[in-house]
Formats: structure tokens, C-alpha cells, sequence
């Protein structure tokens, strides 16, 4: 099998190899594609040595799937250079995601839409995923979710490479009585929260926000599915929490929502301790906790998940998606 | 006027005394009550050199109110001898907050309540009396709220003056890579969110969780609004912040709710930027923005709010209390 990665060396590309290390085997081919300033770049993937080249024709020939780890605008723009070559699209931009040809899917709720593809796959919103993982085995297996309240705590990385190092610059500064000077995020994040990720829609709610409701719609086949989110920047390195409400078309019982969630693959229950970012990070599991009975509706549930949104979020599903097409080869 | 403050060395008691200072003229006498550890210690309250004292036998005689800012335990102990001495108990403590004859108050929202006290006026819990003052303009002015949907982001000074002491010192040991050793917190706070506050019921909610709806109905007069709250420590040192939706009898448009909210005393409405935390920490005003519709019910709204839950959620509060009924005498 060869491999492309595009924007190899972003905080999303460098995950993809670690993931495809982990998960897949029988790589023979690993291409790394990033901008000019990273190119002739040597990275080591499982013994073979990399060079980091940029995009240019032909460059994706002979490959079999390209991950793209790059902006709307790059990946709009690589997209036909990768169907001409024939490789499978595995794009974790949002620039295809609601397309009506473009299967989007997290394996473990919608694989066999992957299945469908037309050589191109989206990889879904970070936090669409998280929360998507922690409800879906109610959704499939009990009651079908008509609707949803969700507010998210999200971490710092899920701003690319320098939002980490903006909380680290920030905390220093305070620390040494300096001034702090934001650039990734539109405001202090050291000890602070900013209740907006993305720009404004002219309906009140972010870009980010609006994701819960059409990336989920599409994931879970609930087209009716109606989503209220808040999306919220929190002072944490990595792994976002999501705090969510949900109501399903008949009452489901806590025993029985975590039953289910219990046994749904890549989640785990939490019943003795809390899902906390701190101990969801570096791995693939989304941890889901807190489920009680919602106060203000009968068919409603609350539950609390955490999961690492480059992981899970965004570089370990891609790459699982590609180990779902193998598998159903 | 002479004033005391039981609890007068701790984060509350403290403020109580700078807000005292700030809102309150014609103090003849501030008698501050702390542990024996802190008695003897002299502290000045303009220009009033005050000893603190511990509670005995007589020593609330002569007083015309108390201020309590201990544990429930302790304002139990004191209750029956600030009621002999004649003076008006204002208690932050929850000990009293849902006892029928105990006034729970938020002066902009309930004031009145306040003038029918028999000697002992309940302070509100912090992150309670934050999210009621954002949502009681619609409430009170537009349509009763009939059920709430809140999550909190609440600052580590809730827990006390050791809350911001650990965070900081847990930044400053991952900072040196030494390990971090949890003492006022259950888990890490820096860098990291833990989704309970307070012992957990049998109900699945925490102590901490069910003060929105139990205290929010009384102090709305809304005996039957429904409430369903996420309590969520955060590493921010001051300020909490709540991401609430809420469902009024009626629908309320979204320019209805910003105009009466922005004409509600103590609430600044947001419309240009967001409310955050480091802006609205050290000063009495909740900041609301973000309003906008709640795309899972028709008669919904959503909003975001911050405020200082030393200040405005405890002491400023607890201030006004007396200031209210010194205002109505």
C-alpha cells in the first residue's frame, strides 16, 4: 500500500504517521507533502526515510490514498490532482464534508458509507466526532436522538501547532509579570475561556457550532436532527470535553444508555472517576461519564465526554477510515 | 451601622470587607470573627484598625448585621446567637437557602423578599445568582423561563483561597516537570477541566448541580421551572462562566431578550466581542452576549455569561442584601 500525506508536517499530519505507524500494516510507501519551507525535510517513518517534497503535478501518481491534513482552500485545490491519480481523498478539511457525493463518516457509527465513496472521503468536525462517539450507541441501538444541547471545552491544539504554544507563551509571560500578546486565539486563553471558535454565522451561532448540527445530521442518518451548540476555547493542552443534553424519540434509562454505550467500539464507560482531557489525550478511546436522567424532559439524557480531538478527532479516525475500506476490500 | 463578618479571613470574608467599603457609608463598627489561628491579627477598614476576634459567648451584642461567610456547619453554630443579639444574619452559606422563613436573595431580581426576612437572609450559591441575573430580564419582563439547559465554567477561587494557590503551584511544578499533587482539587486543575463540583447525589447530579434549580426556583418565584445543570471546574483563577439555553412560556425574539437584558441593573449585554472571564473578574457586573436562537426549540433562547463569583456570586451580593434593606427602611 502506498500512502500520501498532504500537510505532513502540521500538528494533524505529523498525528496521521503516528497513527498509520500504530494501526496500519504493509505501508511500502509513505510520501510527506507540505509547503516550501518544510520541503527536503527527512522524516523517519517505521525505518524508511522521508523527504518532505511539496505539491506539484504528478506528484500523487502510483499512491493508493492520499490524508489530507490541509486547509478548505489547499484542499480544494489538491482534490483533482488526487482523483487524476486515483488515489482515495481522505480529506480532514471541512471544504467537502457536506457534499451530497462525499461519504462522511467515523467508522465506528457510518463505516459503511466509506464504502461508497467516489474517491473522495471527508474526516468529520473534532468535536462532531467526540460527541458523536459518545451518543451514538443510544442513537443506533435505542432510541433515535430527535434532539441535542451541547456545550464544548476545547483544548488549544485543536488550533493547529501554535495554539500550545501560545497557552505555554502566555503562561510564562503572566508567571514573569509580562504583558500577553495573542495571536492564534482573539484573546488571552492562559486562565481564561473564549466562547467562540471559527467566525459568526448570521444566525448568532460559530462556524465550529453549526458543525455539531450538519456534520451530525449526516453521520448519525438523522436529517431531522436539531443542534444547539456552544463552542468554547478552554485553557487545556489537548483533548476536548463536551457537556451534552440529549433527547430521544422514546425514554431511554440510564442503565440502559450505558449498557449500550458500554459495549460500542472505541468508547469506554466511566463509572468510578470522571472523563477528564488530561487522561484522554495521546490515545484513541473517547470517555464518557456523568449519564443521568435530564430534568427538564422525559426522553432526555445528560452525559459528559472526553476524547483527544487529534486523534480521535481528527489524524486516528482519518487513518481508520482507510483500515475500514481495506478490511471490507 | 455596626457590621460584623464571621469567616472574615477567608476568600469571601475578605471581599466582604473591600465591597463593604466600596457600596456601604456610615460603618461606625466592622467586628470581624475568624478561627483562633487568625485571631489577634489587626486589619484596617478605612482607616479603622479592626482585631479579629473568635466567636464567644455576647459577641455579636450591639451589631445591626452579620455577615456570614463560614461552612454550614459553623453558620448553624452561629445562627442562634446572631438572632439573640437582635442583628440581621446575611449568610453565604447554603445552610439556610431553602428553609422557608430564610429570604434567598439577588437584590436586582428578588430584592423585595429580603424586607420579609425574620432575622436570617440566605446568600445565593456563586454560580446561581451569575446565571439568574442573565436570564431574569427575559423572565421577569418578556415570558417566564419554564426549564434551563446551564453549563458551568466555574474559576478555581470557588473553592476558596487555596483553589488559585494549587492551580498555580501545579503550573509552576508541570512547568519544572516535577509531578502534581492534588490537595483542594479531586484531579490536575491546570491545563485540565473536572466535570464535578461537590458531592454527587443519587440522582446523578452534584450538590453543586441541583442549587440551579432549587435555588433558581425560589428566587424566581418559578416553582416549577425545570433546570438541568453541568457543573465544570476550569483553570481560570476568578470568574465563572455559564453557557445556558433556556425555554420561555412564550417565544421571545432575540432583539426582545438584548433589549431587556441590556436595561437590567447589574448586567452589561455583549454585543460587540464576548464575555470572558479575565474581563470580568474584580468588579460587581455579570457580562451577557452570545444571545441567539435555540435551534432545538421554538420558544428557546441561548446565551453565554460571566461574572466575578467572589464578588457578585458571594460577597457583593451579600452586600447589596444589607444595602437593599438599609434603602427600604
Amino acid at each position: 500500500m502506498k500512502v500520501g500525506i498532504v500537510g505532513a508536517t502540521g500538528e494533524v499530519g505529523r498525528q496521521m504517521q503516528i497513527c498509520l505507524a500504530e494501526r496500519v500494516k504493509g505501508i511500502e510507501e509513505l510520501r510527506l507533502f507540505a509547503s516550501p519551507k518544510s520541503a527536503g525535510q527527512k522524516i523517519d517513518f517505521q525505518g524508511m526515510e522521508c523527504t518532505v517534497q511539496v505539491v506539484k503535478e504528478g506528484c500523487f501518481d502510483g499512491l493508493d490514498y492520499v490524508m489530507g491534513a490541509v486547509s478548505n482552500a489547499l484542499s480544494k485545490e489538491y482534490r483533482p490532482m488526487i482523483e487524476k491519480a486515483g488515489a482515495v481523498y481522505i480529506d480532514n478539511s471541512s471544504a467537502f464534508r457536506l457534499e451530497e457525493d462525499v461519504p462522511l463518516v467515523v467508522p465506528e457509527i457510518n463505516g459503511d458509507d466509506a464504502l461508497k465513496n467516489k474517491g473522495v472521503i471527508a474526516n468529520p468536525n473534532c468535536s462532531t466526532i467526540i460527541t458523536l462517539m459518545a451518543v451514538a450507541a443510544v442513537h443506533q441501538n435505542l432510541s433515535p436522538i430527535k434532539k441535542m444541547v451541547a456545550t464544548t471545552f476545547q483544548a488549544v491544539s485543536g488550533a493547529g501547532a501554535g495554539g500550545p504554544i501560545e497557552l505555554h507563551e502566555e503562561v510564562i509571560a503572566i508567571e514573569k509579570g509580562e504583558p500577553v500578546q495573542p495571536k492564534v486565539f482573539s484573546a488571552q486563553i492562559a486562565y481564561n475561556c473564549i466562547p467562540q471558535i471559527g467566525s459568526m454565522n448570521d444566525n448568532g451561532y460559530s462556524t465550529e457550532e453549526m458543525k455539531l448540527q450538519n456534520e451530525g445530521r449526516k453521520i448519525l442518518h438523522a436529517p431531522e436532527m436539531d443542534v444547539n451548540c456552544t463552542c468554547v476555547r478552554v485553557p487545556v493542552y489537548r483533548s476536548h470535553s463536551i457537556s451534552a443534553t440529549f433527547v430521544t424519540e422514546r425514554p431511554v434509562s440510564v442503565e440502559e444508555a450505558e449498557e449500550a454505550i458500554s459495549r460500542f467500539p472505541g468508547v469506554k464507560l466511566i463509572k468510578d472517576g470522571l472523563p477528564m482531557p488530561i487522561d484522554t489525550s495521546d490515545q484513541d478511546i473517547v470517555y464518557v461519564g456523568r449519564i443521568r436522567r435530564d430534568l427538564t424532559d422525559p426522553n432526555g439524557l445528560v452525559l459528559w465526554c472526553c476524547g483527544d480531538q487529534v486523534r480521535k478527532g481528527a489524524a486516528a479516525n482519518a487513518v481508520q477510515i482507510l483500515e475500514y475500506i481495506e478490511a471490507h476490500k
